[in-house]
């Protein structure tokens, strides 16, 4: 057992006392993250709050001497366990450093610590015309270092790429103490290394990221949201195929299946459809001038692939209908049964069907229910599972169909996380889609990083 | 001194005689690659010509026994000397392993060889209304290996990125033999670290890229190009600058200064405007019915910042001509002298003026003459300076005038390599933009993927 208390007196002094956090009533709170797993395992030693990158520098050179665990948390909302203390250490808590130092709009880069609520990076850039895509679903509290953290994605990625296509330098504080600046503050680099997409989705196992340079677009000028119901997921694969033939390049196309659509409706009423197989929400954006067009091609197809229904926004508020009802399965789902689950799988898009009809199967086998919904554009389904952790045989049958859903994408040449990352919720099945001399070179590129495992140990593999 | 003898014997019973040039007379010619530096100091021991990725672990496991470098080859267009043998080696030959293996309409990838040459892909996948959107300006004859080991950009970076946000998987052959795959078929991964973008820009010194899985978008549907002359760099600054802020966002905003405009039009007569200071070349893409829009948006802006005359592709010709001119720029500065040399820095955009000037003042000073194009949406010069080798005082200037040219770029908060990479022709300057903590950390990986330096070595740093 490690023995914390020589390195939290040492914090205490060394950051002042109030941002340091030791009582098991001050830490219970930092236990869990938004995986929201079935039992708190481990209380963390401290909470440890930080300001700058000399603080965070300072709780390294004192971790490493006592090697002792550190795991960084910004808003806790990852869903894998990615910064749940596993076996003693202390949380270094981000969320007091949270400062847009810069936005700027000759280079179009944004210079941010890791505190950073995503949606506040947003707002403020697109107050100037820029854009910053990458948009989690949890965007509204979840921060810039989570998404650097666990590689974020969200619902635009089709078009615009995920948060490694962003990133252009990041200051790192090193296991050793010392200040990496991985990248520049240029859009392209070829002067040595990739260091900074080693570090997003690396979950802080690599180094402490305390400030990142973030790679900015232009703001399109216009969207619009359609949303159309089918009688089965291939006739919406196909959908989506000839929208990309026609040459039209939406910013989303998401996807919910009837479960999903059926239990946001009975909790969030939004006049969705309840008896179709499926619905597939289409962005599109790009000058005001070429909206309209965009949506009479789109759907044109719709209604040659059987769509059964369409609905378009023609304004923000039917915009924000749409998203909302979209966005609101997770929480419907969560009313559903005391807990519920959600996950992270990804296949080829000419998988995509098998995979949600695979998954359905699993689940109804092991007497669940799924609610799945996702980024058809990407591959990608997020399945939803309300389970009750207090029925010891429900939790083994969840545990049972989780682990037949990895197989089953790993037989369609998937992966096991997106967008999510793996955290220590998924780190037993990451040898399902990563094969061994992959996962060999990370765990020789994490022991040249961190010689001592104390930055985020028992994540990842 | 290495004794390559006994490896090249072995090479020639495992691949083959055919494969395997020997005799200094058949290796001189790959003494060489684009760098075309001024005197040939070594000569490959061997030049071997794989074809499968067994043939790859085949020679890496014998010149792994024996210690003996490899240096892989594609096309040999890099101008940074990256693919030159520095102390004895043999060359691994790419050039007939160039199988497009699987072009994926629905998932929207390619699969590739690395001997495949980056246009034929491009021209490849357009066939069936994709686009792969690297273009460096040699991909006529470049590979896509070649553009992967050097993080590859070209004119439309702007809007569609480089190199490393199109690689989504690659197979790769280990020091040690073993084979990596480093990514997955899928647009996202959050499965444990990206090794996929480590590769780009590695320039063959952490492993041996034997296949590329690639992420292809929709093509757009039309594009023009316009070309704007201004009588100062910062009007022309100043009008992307104004573009952008009406959220159009050109897939290319070019640039030519006035000795590249005159040299153009002296060897290539085009009709360029040769009194004027600078040329900018801007290239709109999207659908048809809006080609127009940016169009009249950019023209309106670049007549308020006092562009002197805008030309506009109105077809296919006018639409080649305009980047021929643009594109010949390198060929002409090739006529003045015996010799040109081609560079590659990169600032933040905000200081894109400067650097000009402040190149034009450095060649000044020394007496030399730059043609400076680049890439002024992301902020990328190539100055092009025609030299002499045999003028002993010539290369000695040039020589002091590049190392200027990197102080600046540095002092202007830039890096020394935006697309090319680095090489040997650069290494002795990385520590200019590059901090030690960074390169330490890229030699620790280096030495943990290479722990015998038998790949590209003496390359980067």
């Amino acid at each position: 057992m490690l023995n914390s208390k020589p390195l939290i007196k040492e914090l205490k002094k060394n950051l002042s006392p109030e941002n340091v956090l030791s009582t098991v009533e001050e830490c219970y709170a930092y236990a869990q993250d938004a995986a929201n797993s079935r039992r708190i395992k481990n209380i963390p030693d401290a909470v440890v709050f930080v300001r700058t990158v000399e603080d965070v520098q300072r709780v390294v050179m004192n971790a490493r001497k006592y090697k002792i665990p550190i795991i960084c948390r910004g808003a806790g909302t990852n869903v894998v366990g990615a910064c749940r203390v596993e076996h003693g250490g202390i949380i270094l808590n981000f969320s007091k450093m949270n400062k847009i130092l810069e936005i700027n709009r000759e280079n179009m880069t944004a210079r941010v610590q890791p505190g950073v609520v995503l949606g506040d990076l947003q707002k403020a850039v697109e107050e100037i015309g820029l854009f910053y895509p990458p948009d989690p679903s949890n965007l509204k509290v979840s921060t810039i270092g989570g998404s650097i953290a666990q590689a974020s994605g969200g619902a635009k990625t089709f078009k615009y790429g995920s948060t490694k296509d962003y990133v252009l330098d990041l200051q790192v504080v090193m296991a050793d103490g010392r200040i990496l600046r991985t990248g520049s503050n240029t859009v392209k680099n070829a002067t040595g290394y990739n260091l900074s997409t080693l570090f997003v989705g690396s979950e802080g196992t690599l180094g402490i990221v305390t400030e990142a340079v973030l790679k900015l677009i232009p703001k399109p000028e216009a969207e619009k949201v359609l949303m159309a119901y089918f009688d089965s997921v291939e006739s919406a694969v196909q959908a989506v195929n000839m929208i990309i033939e026609q040459k039209v390049f939406p910013a989303t196309i998401d996807f919910m299946d009837k479960n999903a659509i059926q239990t946001v409706e009975k909790f969030y009423p939004a006049g969705l459809l309840c008896d179709k197989e499926c619905a597939l929400v289409i962005e599109v954006d790009g000058f005001k001038s070429s909206i309209d067009y965009q949506q009479k091609i789109i759907e044109d197809i719709l209604y040659k692939c059987n769509a059964a229904d369409i609905q378009c926004s023609h304004n923000q508020e039917e915009y924000e209908r749409i998203w909302t009802a979209r966005r609101s399965s997770m929480g419907a789902c969560a009313k559903l049964k005391p807990n519920v689950t959600t996950d992270d799988v990804i296949v080829p898009r000419e998988n995509l069907a098998k995979l949600v009809r695979g998954i359905n199967k699993i689940c109804e086998k092991h007497n669940l229910t799924a609610c799945l919904v996702g980024h058809v554009g990407d591959g990608s389904v997020h399945p939803q599972i309300p389970i009750d952790y207090s029925d010891e045989d429900e939790y083994k049958r969840y545990k049972l169909a989780k682990s037949e859903i990895y197989d089953l994408t790993a037989r369609l040449g998937g992966i096991i996380s997106g967008e999510h990352g793996i955290g220590a919720e998924k780190r037993e099945y990451i040898s399902k889609v990563v094969n061994n001399v992959a996962i060999d070179y990370m765990r020789k590129i994490k022991s040249t990083f961190d010689p001592d495992n104390i930055l985020n140990p028992y994540k990842i593999f």
